[in-house]
């Protein structure tokens, strides 16, 4: 089987990491890379392989102005939307029909089930409440079952990749606290982000030299309502940038319920991780870095409790463009079409 | 006047910029250097420029190997200690006696004062309680008035001083929620430092090639027990190491206790920092960054509140080796002295 | 005394780096500071210091629309223009006036004396030959006695004083090979700099993700004919961009005239610079590195020779922000106002 | 058909990241990992994934003391020797003998045919002459047909990679000019490396805080008779390190030959590579970046000439620890045995 593949959004960082994975699969095919609506001051060249020197020679496409038809016209398969939000919503109302390509969106346009919350995070009045309604939160760890039948799928943020499968387990075995008003403790979610993860627009604070450890979209962040939405408890998400390329590393502090002990916590994960391919327990006295998981699809774990206070922090470190991003696409991709999961993202096992 | 100085431990980092800021501070004269116990696989070489050759032309003194006749036989009026902490009790033993030089420890030696915490934190009995107690913790944001007077100071850490300036004003206050039993609730530190916080011996993971963002020592690190001591609030610290040079940034979070609203922690923050030098306070919406203290001897502190549920995020910045080492011990050293507290620190006031 | 300073451009690296020198200076006291003509994109803060966090509560002046009626107003004893060339050439013009503020231009408006080399080099007609003649050469290690009385000052290049306080000595001394034509052999200068040298504009190019190890502008980079009118020799410039922030590494390659030998090349090397007190000669075997000279005026020297090839190997770091402009800009400004040279670049000799 | 290896020198950078390359390669099974002889100061963890968390998980073999009967008891059909010169050429004598497995070193102990120039250059008499003979210097570029046979292959160094396929088709083909004493004109090799090429010994030199772009091994690095026996002319070579994990860029003067056009030198290389894998020719005016080559077996080329002068700027990038080390390796095996020769390097051709 070759699958016909196009990538919407090529320019960007995720786009870019995309069409890396996707050459490297050996079930793909690219068969189209279109662009974002032109951004302001950034001129895209002609020829993909001129706009990131690194595919010079391995894939001379060029970047074509999007257009539904000419999407169509190359009779894809699979369409990633590495696109802003509002190309998204249009996109995906176009392309995710009935007898169309699967459509695979890295966006944050279909990752909240709730209309009403897109005004106040996103900006914007969601006019497509059914899409939302049928589209699939791509997070295989959770979702795995209603992948392998879906026309559009949402795949998860960064962040709340980091966050959400530190938390989801725990969360849903009854592993936190609950307040003297009966509602769950909110754990306190502290991620640091590569730069990457802010995009290839030109912003003063992307400049080398204006990167520094910060955190910025305090108590504000996008990613918070869609972290609450799949940790299965609301949470107190604070984002940082740090100086370096990639990779999210969440430092995680949960008030835990009574009954709960290090070894409790440890057994919950590995149960719900035994027989997942890309998630690591460590051991213990082992904490995850980015440098472990830079370029690969990743997510270590690791856990620590103080068992006098029944404090547990969690930590959890992911590469932000493939784990949190294009991996992750395509990890929900080989779901969709029924590849084995790791296909292009591990290598494969050898007879 | 001429402060005679002596720096023992020139050849770590903290060492190195202690002597940066005495060569530019217009009131003290470096008469010696002396190495730390010679470490394995360092070879110290003879001029401390050869070491650090941005003092090149600038500082060509040597570096003599520790003695303390030798040192006495300067004749110092104050004696930089940047040893590690065994070294620093002995010498500060042999060092502090009336008719002495002030003796400044930039090492955790002297900072906790009850001696049974040394076995179980750092390792070793502590053999001198009375010199313990007669020690004065080196945060003059806190202490100004004792250590206008103090033979022996003891330099916070660094962690310490980007937590405890945060802390401490509103602990005081009482801003810091109970628990049904009784106990104030645990603030959360997550703080993140640049390379040169872990010195300059030879470790695997110092190596550039190592580093990465990644927690460590988790409930478990030495500068624990020093900030619950200083700040007035039990808590909960989480290093990380980050790979950038200097700085620390750390994010606290805190259950505000009722009656508390943003306006009122940054009022009080306000009040107790209005005419404290080297505490900045981000007016609202504006973060700490690394890149903002580097070189400084600048604490940036912020702080946002989701009022709905009383919970509080302090930032703050602070540069690891000079708030939090060597500008804060020349700081202690300008009260000490009776000089200018910002002399050598900021620029002087002009005419 | 105290010097009235204007800086123009104070939202650049540059003129940043120059009102932190000022700030420090016992002599200047900064009475405006004034911004670039407003770059596409960047919205300029209104305060100085929202710009640059650095000098929050330091320096919280605004940063005002250029006008040059503005800028006489505040009876400025100098003015710095940390602005593009074609600014500069405008400003400096309605400026450097008798009875006017002493004028430093950091850019290459007035580098050049030849007008013919504006057209080709930068893109323009020099509209004010007359001026060009007048202007000084900021070198002070060639041209200190002219600066003294001079009106408009041309602060070099940062790759120019990089190569040509290596060459200038040695062209001078005739220490270069002379080819079976005649002409002079020309000297190899291969140079890499800290991003902050591509300033604070919107490029692709200075993102965080996108810098890294790769020469630019070869055989095209304007500084070329700067450092050929300076060095006393043509040369073969290629400069590259290394993925760190500040600071300029340059080798040069020489061959030799018969009778030089690496003591020789030291001995006229070390007559040269031997009062100077920003020219460092590194000792055989020691190399300078930009970690030396980060955040300081100092040029490091260093060089070796292969005797049987009569080839010479010259190094020199500089810090591109500090002895590459700003300052660089400082110690014209000290030498024109006869000032001690190093003031506010170097500690006060003390007592 | 599986190939059976081992890695010996497990522990270093260059042995991981060949590790790394045989775990995704289609053909090859890792059967043993050995260590070193163990460094001062560095304790080798039991396992390989506890040296390098990247692996954890995927590949959890112990890394065992070297000793050859343990190496030979696996069987292998190919030994890689990450290891320090002296013990590969303990071991090569020991392992690379008829009916053994095929040996590939990437130290230098095999590089240079001639005896006499180990003593000068690495510090000892090389024992073996009749293998130095017989072993095969492993740039496929140039020796493709007798590697295809070797029982020994010399896999050849970083830099020299860089150098020596942007020189020797150049050199080959008469476009360097001479020296009126009939002599080749050296062409000038300034070369700057990422810290992964200093190894993982604990070097003060490789800490973190210690590393920023400085020249070292100045006419005396060791990497220069290799450039020279193989680049096929005489060259001036000057390392610098640069802050940055991985990656060579060197950049190459020469001086032509008569007849020598920028446009003959273009058609001299693309000749020379037309069918090269991994040779990518930038076209006019697109220069390589470190960037563009990091994580893959690639060397980027590039050329301009003043012609004028006969000045020919040459410029190469590859990662050293793959096209300079592992991923040559690879390449090298997949010659030896048989294989297609990208494979396990790059995507397999899809149907």
């Amino acid at each position: 089987m070759t699958i016909r593949a196009v990538v919407i959004g090529a320019g960007g960082y995720s786009g870019a990491e995309l069409v890396g994975l996707l050459l490297a699969h050996p079930a793909t095919s690219i068969v189209g890379l279109f662009a974002s609506a032109k951004r302001d001051g950034v001129n895209q060249p002609a020829l993909f392989s001129d706009s990131f020197g690194r595919f010079r020679g391995r894939l001379d496409l060029p970047v074509r102005a999007t257009s539904v038809p000419d999407v169509l016209a190359l009779k894809p398969d699979v369409v990633f939307l590495a696109t802003p939000h509002e190309a998204s919503v249009e996109l995906a109302r176009a392309l995710a029909a009935p007898g169309g390509p699967v459509v695979l969106d890295l966006s944050a346009a279909f990752r909240l089930k709730d209309p009403a919350l897109y005004p106040k995070h996103y900006g914007f009045e969601h006019p497509d409440a059914g899409l939302l309604d049928r589209a699939v939160y791509g997070l295989p760890e959770l979702h795995r079952a209603t992948l392998a039948t879906a026309m559009l799928i949402a795949v998860p943020g960064c962040y709340p990749t980091s966050a959400i499968l530190a938390l989801a387990p725990l969360a849903r075995a009854g592993a936190i606290a609950r307040r003297a008003d009966g509602r769950l403790t909110r754990p306190i979610v502290d991620s640091t982000s590569g730069v990457s993860g802010a995009g290839r627009g030109l912003n003063l604070r992307s400049l080398f030299c204006e990167v520094h450890q910060q955190p910025y979209g305090v108590l504000s962040h996008r990613h918070q309502p869609e972290i609450d939405a799949y940790a299965g408890v609301p949470t107190v998400f604070t984002p940082h940038l740090g100086p370096y390329e990639r990779g999210i590393l969440s430092t995680i502090h949960v008030e835990l319920a009574a009954g709960w002990s290090e070894a409790r916590v440890r057994e919950t994960l590995a149960g719900a991780y035994a027989e997942e391919p890309f998630v690591r327990l460590c051991r213990a006295g082992v904490w995850p870095s980015v440098a472990d998981v830079r370029g690969t699809n990743f997510c270590d774990l690791a856990c620590a409790t103080d068992d006098a206070w029944g404090h547990l922090i969690l930590v959890s470190a992911i590469d932000n463009l493939v784990k949190g991003a294009a991996g992750q696409a395509v990890q929900c991709m080989n779901i969709r079409f029924g590849l084995g999961e790791t296909t292009g993202l591990l290598p494969a096992e050898k007879a």
